[in-house]
């Protein structure tokens, strides 16, 4: 038996009081892998324990992880009536991120586990652990050390949050525990290559196009400090891709040797949308999509806003070098 | 105490034997991450146990590679003398993939450590493990089972060759075993962001540039079940890069949706040099590369000719599809 948090006695105890009860698993909207993994996981263990649950997400999964949803109950919300039911969240960092609708019909969260250091621990009981690589993690660790029984589904669904959340393996939440996880959901039935298949070699060749057109883009600033990529809008009609399809493309920006930060803006219905990423979590990124009234983790943050790669480029720059200043001194 | 394979007693057994004897341990020309990882930590296990050790290799290790070296002796053929030396060779699937100096210098090897299916046991002592996925994954077990010592820098570079050699855990050989190496390798001191880094974060800006025309030259073949993408030479030149920069191109060419092979060509110093990546095990593109007079494992191997893209093109393509034919009855 694993005993990876000390706080799974309490968690087992919560969900015992679920019983009985209807639960709504809701994650933030454009789910990603770890969102989606561990909406999936979550709704497919207190099923397991006999809860009657459900997930519900305001935008369906991306193509690409919809095969790691199986058979799982995962709604849209108009497929939900409102009713009683007992809401938790998963990887949302506030109550918003839900989504306008949900948070509205659902103004009360019951449970909130998130591993993202900016959580507003906005429910009755906060389960946020800053320190892990994913909330796919956290969940794991739980259900491992109260020997909940995992399918194979569920193994997946939680491998599919900690694989892409670590960018393989890759981010620094990547640690010795991190890979005990990992053994024990591939012996749960987790087959790493299968699931990395459907990530990863499952491409669009539009998909490819457009990342060609973004590295294009790049512009480097800050003595090549800053690397920012852009794609406008017309580029996905022109590769007939969407903007799902340059979920990660912003790595790209941030792999350039002596870059600290890369980022991508791209055009989206005639509004903006940013991500920034940091080498270094002393760049907290967090704080600089802040400024445009977003947020996320210190590596990794993003925002949206009413205007255009034109017009936001400047402001951009100089906001970035402001901070790059307050970081270390060496931004303007 | 670890027990992860039956051989290691007599694993450490030959190794006693090597006591107050002068070892060399090669590795493959063009070495990639897990030859570089495994020569490092093989000699640094061998200087631990008090064996006189020096790792050596026909060409030098990569620019992202040459930090995972550390204060490792990590020498070309020029920097050591004929001598007595007991030879081992690590990820070498044949003799002559030392390089033909080291070979006609060193006839004769002692030990051959490699996960390579097509190895041909060419040593006395033949340590192949065709399911492990890398030759570090093999050593790493080894050094685990029995209790080396293993510093920092020997982590580090056994991790280099199972993050490298299994794709970033992407590969079919990735596994509860490979992860629970991994775990131990953390403990170790192993650093998997850090060493992302270095892998992944260094990019030189014409290196993208070098992705950009090499996206660009994709070829589908086969109702898309085929992939190629070629590197003229000139590009280098346009990109101040080399061919050690597109190292892992191919990987773009497989990663598309529907694609089981995917295929580079390129061209160096007016000679061609060819990889082949598949989905599949089945693909078998060991046999594909054999059939120009190369080598690898079912899912990843390469070739050498002396012909160009241009006039290579057409027979690559016929013989593909031979092979395709014999895989599934779908080539031609």
């Amino acid at each position: 038996m694993s005993n990876f948090l000390p706080e799974s006695k309490f968690f087992d105890k919560l969900l015992t009081q679920l019983l009985g009860e209807s639960v709504l698993v809701l994650g933030h909207r454009r789910p990603d892998g770890d969102c989606v993994g561990s909406q999936v996981a979550f709704t497919r263990a207190l099923l397991g324990l006999g809860i009657d649950a459900r997930a519900v997400n305001q935008d369906s999964a991306p193509r690409i992880l919809k095969k790691f949803i199986g058979n799982t109950p995962f709604l849209q919300p108009n497929e939900i009536e409102d009713s009683e039911a007992l809401i938790i969240t998963v990887d949302c960092a506030d109550h918003a991120r839900v989504g306008e609708e949900l948070m509205n019909r659902f103004p009360s969260v019951l449970l909130n586990i998130d591993h993202h250091v900016s959580n507003t621990h906005y429910a009755k009981n906060n389960f946020v652990f800053a320190d892990a690589s994913a909330t796919a993690e956290i969940l794991a660790k739980f259900f491992l050390d109260l020997e909940y029984k995992l399918d194979r589904t569920t193994a997946e669904a939680l491998y599919l949050g900690i694989c892409t959340d670590t960018g393989q393996f890759c981010y620094s939440g990547t640690n010795a525990s991190v890979f005990e996880v990992c053994r024990n959901l591939c012996q749960a039935g987790a087959n790493p290559s299968k699931i990395a298949h459907e990530l990863y070699e499952r491409e669009k060749p539009g998909r490819i196009q457009l990342l060609q057109k973004f590295l294009a883009s790049f512009r480097m600033e800050f003595e090549d400090r800053v690397c920012i990529g852009s794609l406008q809008e017309k580029f996905y009609l022109e590769t007939a891709t969407s903007p799902e399809d340059a979920e990660d493309f912003v790595d790209y920006a941030r792999s350039l040797e002596g870059v600290e930060i890369g980022g991508l803006i791209e055009e989206r219905n005639g509004k903006l949308k940013g991500s920034f990423r940091a080498k270094d979590k002393r760049y907290r990124v967090d704080l600089l999509a802040k400024e445009f009234s977003g947020g996320g983790h210190a590596c990794a943050a993003g925002y949206n806003l009413d205007t255009t790669i034109e017009n936001f480029y400047p402001c951009l720059v100089e906001t970035i070098g402001r901070h790059l200043k307050t970081v270390d001194g060496k931004g303007f």
